[in-house]
């Protein structure tokens, strides 16, 4: 961490802060500029909060050179973090995952009906939102706990394991049977959930907040590691930017930077990302080609009757044509499958 | 409502389309321009999925017409809310709220300390939070319900009416005696606390999520308003741009703004906006200069010690050198103390 | 485009309204809501300034329905735009652009140097700075009219065509041999600029705003088009957000909804997007995943050394083992080669 | 300046690094943390690109420590710049520019017309557009030099200095009469044009672009200071971000950092920022009580026909009803009239 000094610092302000940096079990080098006096402190300063350090009166600004977070960084653990479903699926480490299914659960025939559908096309987890986040009170709330019921009983005619979306903590009992819990993109920075779902035994897919830097990603997912569950799936979905064209601006980018500064999985959602499902599969293909370890696609028997998202979400058949063009890519690029 | 179709629409499909929409109770009048079939769709369409419709293969586009809020929205409500705390205070149509106090409790005789400084200064309601979302799960989180004991205290000693921030909804049986509750910027879009809060009997903050929309912002006090309580007052705190010098960037447009698309108060948090103490007291004249409901500010008696967010709070002497000048221009101004 | 009236519009000022519409050639067609009146205008509305109607006292709102753009548009010209350098090199519709060479002209015998690595590696275009835009004037700014001269010898060494980027009008008679001239995101939006290359007898290279949209991007190159010259390509290389990891935030969406929107070539610039060499093979190949006509990329023999955005060049080897991948890709996608 | 090695950064090439940073005239200091080593460089760092060191195979990352610019920079020019126009007039330094007038110039009558009511309402400088940007080319682009000699007739009638935009440098002979020569904002990095303004012997009024940071604003200012013009004037006109209710976003703490970081004198201009006429005298007064040196304000004689930008003109009437609260609110916070 560098600490640059505010010209002529008081001294005794700056023994103040030199003695209570030491204290934290820092050491401190000085470098001593034509204008300015510099700081640089050594030792473990993930634990150090850079904004009490800039309030003081003689410090003009605070740099990181450590990251910030230890348990979802590459440098502390450079192996791919792999680990496995009940049913022997894994997830990570160039293991593919792909997830497909209605943005929500409507009903028994409709989630089991598309559930065989991507299940014949090659998806290996079912996804359906059960707990629905709706920016206005008036459209369609999801099915709720009767959802989470459709869900499992789609998980349980065909053998795909499920992933759905959690809104609160106090939904926790419901997910007992869910194979994967999602944190959306709206509550990635809700704390509380995040160290109740470190104590989940399951793992947490959690998506990248509208406007979330890659940092505050990797501090959302170690929030939850901290808390006691190193099993945490990364996805981006598209960040908010000045472009109202799509719904959101897909950052494919994102992948490789996430690979390089965690060990963690990272999976692609070019259905929320894009919101337009014409876009999805030519955005699908290309989040496969710059190596995710999965992708999430919205899946819908009748979008033009979803009762949520509907615009987003391909048929099963344009599914079907898909997937050969992302295991096609994955192979040529070596992947695996 | 306006709905752009493909050219050479199926007329089957638009037969189909249009029965749905008289059923949803529209009425649909035709527009035939050159190239595209426009249709306009008169009656509530607040109650309307914009997605569903978009999704039909016919359609190329949807237009809203009217704002998708209704509580919320001046046009069904043109004159301000004025609603009264227990001690009598009113916030809304004129009414100054001076909203001040530490960014964490720290403990009693800091608590104590500030709300006796800010309320000799002028403030009408003590701030200080107990449940603390911080980015990095390694700084400090908060006294939580300590905190909201040690809140309630100044709150006795002082006679000010308290604000404190609300993490999750099991936490509210602990606000109980808390005068109005906080939803922090990244709650904003926490629909099952958004609800949870609309069964409350207090008046709520919401605060704009850091990539909000007005419109998303009016949204999310829409669900607590149709949840059943009016009583909301939004705050303007900065939203994330480009621009890193600043922590955020203050969009004080959104005063005008907000209370032109709506009834309800308005405030402003120079202190989260710009994370600079020295940038806080020129940005909340700059505030009261626009004809804000009030301000929240945060006041540390020490801010080089704060155990939180110590940089942008100011200290109770520049605290109380602001306030005449908040007070100097709202009343030049005509907007009353 | 549709007008929506305030309400209870003044009869005087609306007939006025009505009548200067008509003038313009439209026709009216009118919606009554049940709060609000619109007015729905069919005709060529390319040429009416939407915000000249809504300056109007009894308007609220302006909304377009067609796009604003009529040359740049595929609706008018369905077909993909082709066209041919000097030497019988096709761009557009399926032919692919592989363009590679230095940010900046240095020497001869570097520009001559990469310039044959990158041939050999199946590079089909030259590039090369000789005016660089600087956000610094203490940095590099490029070896000017001496630069265009050395980029040309690298051609009638290599027998390459080359692109570079003019960065005012004043300097287009150097670009007199130069193959494609570039406007770099900075001169996006410089009317005077497009408007003289619209006279100029070569294909324009024209890139994105840092901040523009699809929009915005079509209509500066509907600028060029509309002063006489049809020859324009595309070209997204990233646009700024938030996050300030990578230099800037690549949208490969782009490339699928450019040409929905537009007949136009459309190529991706990994380099400048990512600012990171290690980012620019695997980007590369996911902008050629998605369709892209071709792409851009920066490669020097000696980037360590190189006198501008060194960090973002990758060597001719790495140039050599990403061409592969991206043919591939193409092939596989049945993109052809 | 800071430069951060990746660990066990190779010998050989550090010898180098470090010999070529001394051969810049830089004192290389280390600082070996835990897992890495940070090199310290203290010296005049505003000449060293710090692409070039981020491109180093062994580097990981670079940080600024100073600022890179100089001659803009308050550090090295604590006073606050102040110059005079031709006719006495002070700007910066607590006098306050008062710029009125309509974005287009359009007939003698309307721009003679607007200047004299602007004047009479405190006016103390006319603006007046004949070089228009125009997004689309098939709108108004201004009357050029006709609208320049239109201006200057009402400069010669009211003895009002006027300021106008400039498009290319080309124009410049036109401009011998015009008081100041404004930089659009999507010009801010046209660099060839700042070089040509650097020799003009007039102020320039530079706005800030769409989406450049306080950094990219000062650093433009320091490409016209460099090459030898020191007068110039910052110009806050609002950011792009994604609310699209407003224009642009007015960043009005732009103002006191601008003040802190630079000595030159900072503007505003709530037209263009908010594009809506409703906000612009709020926006104003909130401008002033931030502590600008000035403002700049679109007013129109009739802005329902005004041929550009109409919908964010305000009437003279207007105009005379917002300066007293403009000088008021100046006033009472002390910044002189």
């Amino acid at each position: 961490m560098i600490v640059i000094l505010k010209e002529n610092p008081d001294s005794v302000r700056l023994s103040a802060l030199e003695s209570w940096l030491t204290g934290l079990g820092l050491e401190i080098h000085h470098l001593q500029g034509e204008r300015q006096h510099v700081l640089g402190l050594v030792g473990d300063t993930s634990r150090v909060d850079m904004d009490q350090i800039a309030a003081l009166g003689i410090v003009e600004e605070v740099k990181r050179i450590q990251e910030p977070y230890k348990a979802a960084s590459r440098k502390f653990h450079p192996e791919d973090t792999v680990f496995e479903l009940s049913n022997g699926l894994k997830i990570g480490g160039g293991h593919f995952a792909l997830i497909a299914g209605p943005c929500s659960v409507e009903s028994e025939a409709q989630i089991c009906g598309v559930a065989e559908a991507v299940k014949g096309a090659g998806a290996n987890i079912l996804r359906g939102g059960a707990f629905k986040p709706r920016t206005s009170p008036y459209t369609f709330q999801g099915l709720r706990e009767e959802g989470i019921r459709l869900l499992l009983e789609a998980k349980h005619a065909t053998g795909l394991p499920v992933v759905t979306e959690i809104m609160d903590l106090s939904e926790l009992p419901l997910f007992r049977e869910v194979d994967i819990i999602q944190v959306g993109a709206r509550n990635m920075q809700n704390f509380e959930l995040l160290h109740a779902l470190g104590h989940a035994e399951k793992p947490i897919l959690l998506k990248r907040g509208l406007t979330s830097t890659y940092q505050e990603l990797l501090l959302s997912a170690e929030h939850i590691m901290a808390a006691g569950n190193p099993r945490v799936i990364l996805c981006e979905r598209g960040v908010r930017t000045f472009e109202t064209y799509t719904r959101n601006t897909l950052d494919l980018t994102a992948v490789p930077v996430l690979h390089q500064l965690s060990h963690l999985p990272v999976i692609v959602d070019p259905s929320h990302a894009t919101g337009r499902s014409w876009l999805v599969p030519q955005m699908a293909v290309a989040a496969a080609s710059t190596g995710a370890d999965g992708m999430i696609i919205e899946v819908h028997n009748d979008p033009e009757h979803a009762l949520s998202d509907g615009s987003q979400a391909i048929t099963p058949e344009a599914f079907a044509a898909l997937v050969p063009k992302v295991q096609g890519v994955r192979e040529l690029l070596g992947f695996g499958r």
